[in-house]
């Protein structure tokens, strides 16, 4: 298997084998061949009378010692998959809305109201106030509200109660899904997981299911606070892949996911006094800031930041020997990073508590003095940088130019240049008239298991020829972006005649002088929540609940935890949601059944698993024409 | 391997196995060998591009595909695993706290104020005003400090900072391990296992340390809220072991955790008109409610209810053919007990929203209307009696004495009747003199990888003759119970001189004519708080912390990942703690050495893994010495 389809990864790659430095390619041939019992789920360490595992063959035993059987063992195992999902989005949010009310209280002055009207927006969503009452009182009650979000109470969160259509409420509710609590509902998933407690699969699952909307809940309250924080996204154009680095600049990577540091970084970096320190250093272009994953996304939708790469491939970032200092937060950060940092002069600085890696550099970030721990660590990186090895540089000249930043308040406003009175009307028009087919939104990672964004390429091209809009989040964004999709001359290139009207009339309106771009990049992995924004809106205008409409949802390299929690909400919301991996479930014939079918007569969506991207496309442009057929429209 | 040292257990097995039916014994063995990969805590699937494997010799792969070390996966393991116990604890403490602040709001009127002194003193503990307010009042109070712990905030748990020595909140400030809310320590713990977070080991057991005094704080809670509740605990006599079942009446056994079901059932069984329609149904003798694990624990307490049999051997409870109903709540019930009930005409009922098991009847318990939910449930027992096929009923003969009951309280309120003016003291001039080695708390639970009870009795009696006094919780105590240790007569026969002369001292003062039994039986798993309470009593009238005293605990035979994040908190509260079956963490040199060795120099407490009983007793006997060498006393 060819390790990536981009060239920028695989010429990194090249020199890295050269230099005899391992990357995860290597690390995963050497995990070969991974035990089967882990890959279908049929393994229990729980307690301490395991490991148990089930054999699938007839030969072997058909329970854990307690007596779980084969469909307890993967049940537990997906839930607690969700509910550390959900805990990782829920540790964001929380440590933005923590934020938002030390910068409401006055206590952490880097941290202002950036967009008065999301506060107000929000505000008004959940409840809050607003009338005659300044943004701080406001945001401190929003930040109030979030926070309690967190904790268990007798009513449905917040979050999730103000920001889905009132069919899936009543579905929650007759499923006994409706989450209560973030924290609580990790919490809870982790008992009734434990040893001896819930033994019925589908129950397990259902649980899985109600913190998974903790899970959704905690991704819209990121999203939220986010925008709130450092402002609502709006369409920009910048570069992606590896040629974004600067051989005569201090390149600093920003990895990870919350904007809370990136941002700062992002802001401070371009502060007169750091450009001059970095010319002072030798570095005649000053200092050059690039984004990784999802942080990456966070600042190229609000600062233009290039993005160097993502997810699989973070790795080959430091293997260009001409990044400085790589700041990471939290998740997704390969603790290998420390290894491939040691080979160069690279450093790699940790910032947050509960994240640590050994051999990295540590500069704690701190919210009530977030610009000058910024100033620390660009320093550090430009200290860093005298000492980088030129003849070691490698940045292959690969870039694409990427459109970013269509959060749904700026599609809606790119809508309302075609329509101000009803700007959903173009678009409900467009998929009514079967010019837009329907819509996919991609999410989640690169997967060692998979060449490099090779399904994203192949779907993407099946279903725009199809005319199905596609939306962009998380590391399917970065796949998108390195390989030049979010650019109009996608749209003209692959786009299907129907699709590529609408989009070329909604980007005249926007004084594009062409088309929008073939993918709409919605923003990080949280911000998922923007495209379920989108869904919701379709729906409530249509007057019809979200499993009725020619919406999907598609992983095709899915690796975290959080992309468990993710797909199972999209299931929830009534997303057909396709992987393009198998997880961990082939073990049960219950779950796997429950998934992938019981899962759409409860709540509409379904998992459909595919590794063949063009079958899965077929797939889900099969499940389009259902929908559309559904809606009494033409497939 | 025996399967079991007890007489009753085997004597049902070998009936079992002429009958056919597989039992805990059978699946561990069809489960052998286990993976060496797991027993080792060298797997890791915490992410889809895994499952990985880290071989322990030479020849295979040093790190999984995202680069985690075997370092990073054994930490990752344990910290969830301890995660796992807290949301466990949690849950239980929780659902306590919600239901005593539905009594005190008039909501849960079968759950009224029992014991208004506990509330009285648990409310002036944690800062709670009783002056001159009702029960109610306070109550409520009480019960929303404790619900608040639940979520995170910006100060220590009410429940830990107000039960622990100074010197601990001290040393947990010190070392950045003060707990902040109870489910938020679990999501944190899942949050900083998952892909690309913490790669820092000793990070990450510090974390798992973090999250176990929350689990600490959530034990130390239900405990607290059960006593408000039901009653503390004072000493009563009882019996132990299968033969508590009785032929010709109907048996309904208590298997769980939550005195919530428990206790209300064991109230309603003795109502007149449950007795009579049970007479109706044909059995003279009435209702006979026995326990099982904790839940045995908390009702043998309260209402002197015998207990049947605890962990490991659950399933011969059902194996006697005479048990007409087995009621569940949460926590350590096999799910096969579904099979063997079925194989009988036992009627096993589930009864709480998060713990279901196909095939078992499921009546939901209500707080709200929880005696008419207690009296479905009996009903439902007394009509299964019915249907029992006496021809295949075997009781066997066999059942202990046991003393039990021996809360805090009743330790204390036994002492002052040797010096009313300072109760501790004739504790602490027996410790000074010699005459108490020192004191050791049993924990834990039956593993079926140890031959059942073995270890237990082993180590008994060789501590109980060197003068160690022993406090017993969980199914500890069931081990001891069963095997006659909880009699004046075990004291006779197996307390070294000075030990027996203390107990029968204070025997003789409370009106016993003899000794107290060998083994103090403090309650269930939960109430190992009861054991720290001693513990803190005795270190801050000693004016020392707790890394002083010569107290120490061992869980022979340890299965849950409850029992976990105990052992965890027990060494973080500076108690050496045996471990009589290796944990998941040999793979790991770092997190051996921190478990077992580090740990000492942070917390004073530390891990003794050691299988062998009597090397065990051994080692114990010589830290007792050692910590009695440091406080300058006779070793």
């Amino acid at each position: 298997m060819e390790k990536s389809i981009d060239r920028a990864t695989c010429s990194v790659l090249r020199n890295a084998e050269k230099s005899g430095i391992r990357t995860v390619w290597e690390r995963y041939s050497a995990q070969l061949p991974q035990c089967g019992f882990g890959e279908t789920g049929l393994c229990c360490r729980h307690c301490m009378q395991g490991p148990c595992r089930i054999s699938p063959f007839e030969d072997g035993p058909r329970e854990g010692v307690c007596g779980a059987t084969a469909d307890v063992m993967v049940a537990r195992g997906i839930s607690r998959a969700v509910a550390a999902g959900t805990a990782s989005h829920g540790g964001h949010a929380k440590h933005m809305a923590r934020t938002l009310l030390r910068s409401a209280m006055g206590e952490a002055p880097d941290y202002p109201i950036k967009d008065e009207a999301k506060l107000q927006a929000v505000a008004a969503r959940i409840g809050v106030s607003v009338d005659g009452r300044d943004a701080a009182a406001i945001a401190g009650d929003v930040a109030r509200k979030a926070l309690a979000d967190f904790s268990e109470k007798d009513s449905p969160l917040t979050w999730a109660a103000t920001t889905v259509t009132k069919g899936r409420v009543d579905t929650f509710l007759k499923f006994g899904v409706v989450p209560t609590g973030i924290d609580s509902a990790v919490s809870e998933s982790m008992h009734r997981t434990t040893y001896g407690v819930d033994a019925d699969p589908v129950n397990i699952l259902l649980g899985a299911i109600q913190c998974a909307l903790a899970d959704y809940s905690a991704c819209h309250m990121a999203t939220d606070l986010a925008d709130i924080l450092f402002g609502t996204p709006s369409p920009v154009v910048t570069k992606a892949n590896l040629g974004v680095l600067k051989r005569n600049a201090v390149n600093i990577a920003l990895h990870g996911h919350n904007p809370l540091l990136s941002d700062i970084v992002a802001q401070v970096s371009g502060e007169p006094d750091m450009t001059e320190k970095a010319k002072a250093a030798g570095a005649p272009e000053g200092i050059n800031v690039v984004g990784v994953c999802c942080t990456g996304n966070e600042v190229m939708m609000r600062h233009k930041i290039p993005m160097a790469t993502s997810s699989v491939s973070q790795e080959t970032v430091l293997l260009t020997g001409a990044v400085d200092a790589m700041v990471v937060d939290y998740q997704c950060i390969m603790p290998s990073l420390a290894n491939i940092a040691e080979c160069y002069h690279t450093k790699l600085i940790t910032t947050m508590p509960i994240a640590k890696i050994p051999k990295a550099l540590h500069i704690e970030f701190h919210e009530d003095d977030a610009k000058e721990s910024a100033r620390r660590i660009i320093e550090a990186a430009i200290e860093a940088y005298g000492k980088r090895d030129r003849d070691r540089v490698h940045i292959p000249d690969e870039s694409s130019t990427a459109f970013a930043g269509f959060s749904t308040e700026a599609i809606v406003g790119a809508l309302s240049l075609v329509n101000r009175e009803d700007p959903l009307k173009p678009l409900i028009d467009n998929i009514v008239a079967g010019n837009i087919y329907g819509v996919c939104l991609f999410a989640g990672c690169n997967t060692v298991k998979v060449t490099q964004d090779a399904n994203y390429t192949a779907m993407i091209k099946e279903l725009a020829k199809k005319n199905v809009l596609i939306l962009a989040t998380g590391c399917a964004s970065g796949a998108f972006a390195r390989h030049g999709f979010m650019t109009p001359e996608a749209t003209e290139q692959y786009a299907g005649p129907g699709l590529k009207a609408v989009l070329t009339a909604v980007g005249q309106a926007a004084g594009l002088g062409g088309p929008l771009p073939l993918v709409l990049h919605m923003g990080s992995c949280v911000d998922n929540s923007r495209a379920a924004d989108v869904a919701v809106a379709l729906a409530n205008k249509l007057g019809v609940d979200l499993p009725m409409l020619p919406v999907v949802a598609s992983a095709p390299e899915p690796v975290t935890e959080k992309a468990i929690a993710i797909g199972t909400w999209a299931v929830a919301a009534g997303l057909p949601t396709h992987l393009g991996v198998i997880p961990p479930v082939l073990g049960s014939k219950v779950v796997t059944e429950v998934l992938t079918s019981t899962a759409k007569d409860l709540f509409g969506g379904y998992f459909i698993v595919e590794p063949d991207p063009v079958k899965a496309a077929e797939k889900l442009i099969t499940v389009l024409g259902e929908r559309r057929r559904g809606l009494g429209l033409s497939a």
